[in-house]
């Protein structure tokens, strides 16, 4: 297997691409401090997902560590985490931004991962659903002790990067996330590039 | 307003009910051991619905607490927390069960929260979608320090009760959960009866 081409994903926009089973993903914090929201669906059938809670039960954690493997809808294996060079802080917990977010935070026509996921799957010529709750892939949302959430900057350093493998044929859609308001993408709030390679089974 | 019937909803079984904006539920953990599985639904567009991702970023805790409101995919309130007698531990984490669930646990056709809902739905002549990621009321999924979480015996007292008012029109489906091989529905891991009244606006 040989690792396809680096290829920017560039701030604030996102894309699509089909894996076959086996085939890996990965995805470089180029700059460490840019959070990538990630959803996976069945390629032979979209109303099955990649799922945050059957994952969670799945793994019995709130984030799977390398080696399990986050599941569907229909609780099988579909994205498996087989390499992470970051400290493993990524989130389950929150929805991706979407233009409703940014009304409530008084933003109009403000970039959003709910855009950038159904961007990404039309230009595969697919029908995007409503997105589901994504994998939010090196973002810090700390719970504290009383369950209270915190939105905090990545812990990944510049060029850390996760591997994803395709346990079944998928589609996944990756968005660089375009939120500038809290310190999520870093404590200057900046969105920027990240790079991502497919390597082929 | 007065409070209308309290009903029981036997162990293992599901019910849907229709709620006009102001109306309460009121839902009595009768045992203090049961899980209740409770989704709500815009009553005009199903495709809008109660979300756990949503609802967490709306009030920044893994639960709401009194006062607050869980929100829907548009991130509108819908259902508020206007009473609670119980610790206020309910889960927002880990889906409902359903087949694919117990067949990973080594049992077929049995009871499951996914079926209770359809049940309920289809009393209502609604075609039931997917099951959304449900409020587990009462249920007690204890967080630890690693984000590694625990399936434990509810923490509510018999005869502890929520009251949750809905803020607009909405369909709500209930399942006293048929779990009965982890504890979560008590140390005995015995399904029971709970309760439940509406007080209409």
């Amino acid at each position: 297997m040989t690792q396809g081409d680096l290829k920017t994903l560039p701030a604030r926009t996102g894309t699509a691409l089909r894996l076959a089973a086996g085939d890996s993903l990965k995805i470089v914090n180029i700059h460490g401090t840019q959070v990538v929201d990630c959803w996976a669906f069945n390629a032979h059938d979209m109303t099955e997902f990649m799922s945050m809670p059957h994952t969670r039960i799945g793994c019995r954690r709130l984030v799977p560590v390398v080696g399990e493997s986050f599941v569907t809808t229909l609780r099988r294996p579909i994205l498996t985490l087989a390499e992470d060079t970051s400290p493993g802080v990524h989130d389950t917990l929150i929805p991706c931004c979407d233009s409703a977010r940014y009304a409530e935070l008084g933003f109009e026509n403000h970039a959003s991962c709910a855009d950038n996921m159904a961007d990404g799957l039309r230009q595969l010529d697919i029908d995007p659903p409503a997105p589901p709750a994504p994998l939010n892939i090196f973002m810090n949302i700390p719970v504290g002790p009383t369950g209270r959430l915190e939105l905090v900057p990545p812990l990944s350093a510049p060029g850390d990067y996760i591997v994803l493998r395709a346990e079944i044929d998928c589609i996944v859609a990756l968005s660089a996330c375009p939120h500038d308001i809290f310190p999520v993408n870093g404590a200057d709030a900046t969105p920027r590039d990240v790079a991502y390679a497919v390597t082929k089974a």
